[in-house]
């Protein structure tokens, strides 16, 4: 009954492990599209251009701000993060599903724009194992991991802006949690009521 | 993190086969409860007392009400059809998902009562196979066909009043689309907001 591809965003303090929810998610289904975001950051190890963001100057990224070519964009840590807008656009009106992993900054410009996203919002097991992960990832500076864990603290009571939220005590089963709101937002009454009244 | 059961109404025009739905609902969820309805109509042909339905005397009926020991009950083509509360309010209270399939009257009294139980609508996959299911039963005469026909239809357009449409073009999907609406609706934000609160 479902025409129309259904944009899903993921979000949550750093640390929450959505990155790897989302790997898996999209490994399960091959057929939903990822939206690649754009930054300026530098690239962290094994990071790699187009796969994990299109890593650009600041230069072009304002160009393209200027242009009006991002859904959404934001500054986190002195970096750029946008979501190229054409690419999300096109696969939701081709009827695909769009996966869009970004910060909960950029999660919220998102939801002012699309109406009918679903909102997803990752959380860690608990606040020891947030501090742990992100000590772990071992790829940042003392002062930007305590800077990450103040902005996961207080990024948590953002949680009330979305519509789902998962506790990420295992990645299976908060991959199988997304999954059953991608096929249950899908029956939704507003999102069938054209093609119900076509039908009867 | 949810502690409180899931109550999950789900109901649609005579003929969307509902009944087919729920059955195998609960075969695949055993630790599901199924709330029994009372009503005063005679049993169709295989129905059990205790099983289908409570058949129960008009007398019993109204004193029930008077009592008060309805969720809520309607009277429909003559008969009397009515959800015993406490089996409800006990189970939901021990954490247990309570499935409840009743017409779409009864549905909307639930509504008014239980602001967070979760409303799905069976659609039959069209028409024309609507009435042939209302025929092929053969347990009603002519003109209650009919008056079951003329009924569906203007039913069909109280949907929008549920949260979530299934057309039951597939028993398996259907069940499936129930399953994952479940899953769903137990991570929604506002079922988890307390218990988030405490965990963060």
């Amino acid at each position: 009954m479902v025409r129309k591809g259904l944009l899903i965003v993921v979000s949550g303090p750093s640390g929450a492990g959505k990155g790897t929810i989302c790997k898996r998610l999209l490994e399960n289904n091959p057929q939903m599209k990822i939206s690649i975001s754009a930054t300026t950051r530098k690239p962290r190890a094994g990071e790699r251009n187009a796969v994990n963001y299109y890593f650009i100057s600041e230069d072009k990224f304002k160009r393209m701000i200027y242009e009006q070519k991002f859904l959404e964009y934001a500054i986190v840590y002195d970096n750029y993060y946008g979501t190229p807008e054409q690419y999300v656009i096109d696969n939701l009106q081709n009827g695909n599903d769009v996966l869009l992993e970004i910060d909960i900054v950029g999660a919220l410009q998102i939801k002012k724009k699309f109406k009918d996203a679903v909102f997803v919002f990752i959380l860690p097991p608990s606040l020891e194992e947030l501090k742990n992960r992100i000590v772990g990832r071992g790829t940042e500076k003392l002062s930007d991991i305590e800077k990450r864990y103040d902005a996961a603290i207080s990024e948590i009571k953002q949680v009330m802006k979305y519509d789902y939220v998962i506790v990420n005590d295992n990645v299976s089963e908060a991959v199988q949690d997304i999954e059953a709101i991608m096929r249950a937002e899908k029956r939704k009454v507003l999102r069938n009521y054209e093609e119900i009244l076509l039908r009867f």
